[in-house]
């Protein structure tokens, strides 16, 4: 049995069982993606492009994961030597350069995606509906409470926009991917 | 107001939640921090020092941060340039690096601590006492489901031991800064 620590402050047990649950999941989904030959930054990138409307500029990627332009650069350099994107220039303005996916990408995103989804069942099944209902409750007042605390400048509006309109196209493309049928082999 | 989304799924709101909340966290600590002169994994780092017992190595920073050495290497870099810290070798063993704080660290990190816990009593102020309770035991649940995820390896066993020892210790620490009087200005 696993030694069970009893936070005597519940301010600190629920911070650090936030970082604890956050880096647990990402290790999660850094083996579950690396089956499919991608990283977790790698596949996020790639969900960006799927997810964005038109040709995709860098800038596009890092406003979709509310990163900076130079660490998008960054990925985007190790996935284009990886095969998984192109840089294309814009016929008409030479300087804007456009980020496309291979269809090796194609080939990986797909049943990663998948498996991501599964991975997200899995770990939530541990808690009953109602609790998982509980969950999203106490998690949306802590997410209110530090947009509030960051100032509701417009940038900050922005962003929870941004945020609640690519979740939203997120979650209906991962239940396209829920079933079996729509794996590519 | 903010635009309300609701999550039909509450799997996908759980998860997306989970992120945005951590990642909302990160950006406030990052905000109070940089007000004393440091990043969040600089103060991480200071407050790794301030525990390890004994001359601290890289290793041992990594091994309590649960980071690559690589990488805290390249942070210790950077700490060095800023003045923050010192790596200074073993007199018996050449081989062997330690890692210091200077004066400057000093100084900066007990005023950060002190800013960065009552950043976490702000914002867990938005839950009641119950709800704080409630946020612990579920988060307590997904943690454990992850560690069995992740399998229940004598490596991962180490790394669960460890931050218990690790949270304790912090608690303590963040509780003596609590108080005003302990400031050093």
């Amino acid at each position: 049995m696993p030694v069970k620590f009893q936070f005597k402050n519940p301010n600190m047990g629920a911070w650090v069982l936030l970082r604890q649950v956050h880096n647990l999941i990402s290790k999660c989904e850094d083996q579950v993606y690396s089956k499919h030959g991608l990283t977790t930054e790698q596949h996020g990138v790639l969900m960006a492009i799927k997810h964005i409307e038109g040709p995709v500029r860098i800038t596009d990627i890092a406003r979709w994961l509310d990163r900076s332009v130079n660490s998008v650069s960054m990925i985007i350099d190790r996935m284009v030597k990886a095969g998984l994107v192109r840089r294309t220039r814009d016929r008409k303005d030479r300087r804007t350069v456009f980020v496309t996916t291979t269809s090796k990408a194609e080939k990986a995103y797909i049943p990663a995606t998948a498996a991501g989804w599964e991975l997200i069942q899995e770990i939530l099944s541990s808690l009953s509906d109602e609790d998982k209902l509980t969950l999203v409750r106490l998690l949306e007042t802590m997410r209110d409470k530090l947009y509030d605390y960051l100032g509701s400048s417009g940038v900050v509006e922005e962003v929870r926009v941004n945020e609640i309109k690519n979740m939203a196209q997120f979650k209906d493309k991962a239940n396209e991917y829920k079933s079996p049928s729509n794996f590519q082999s």
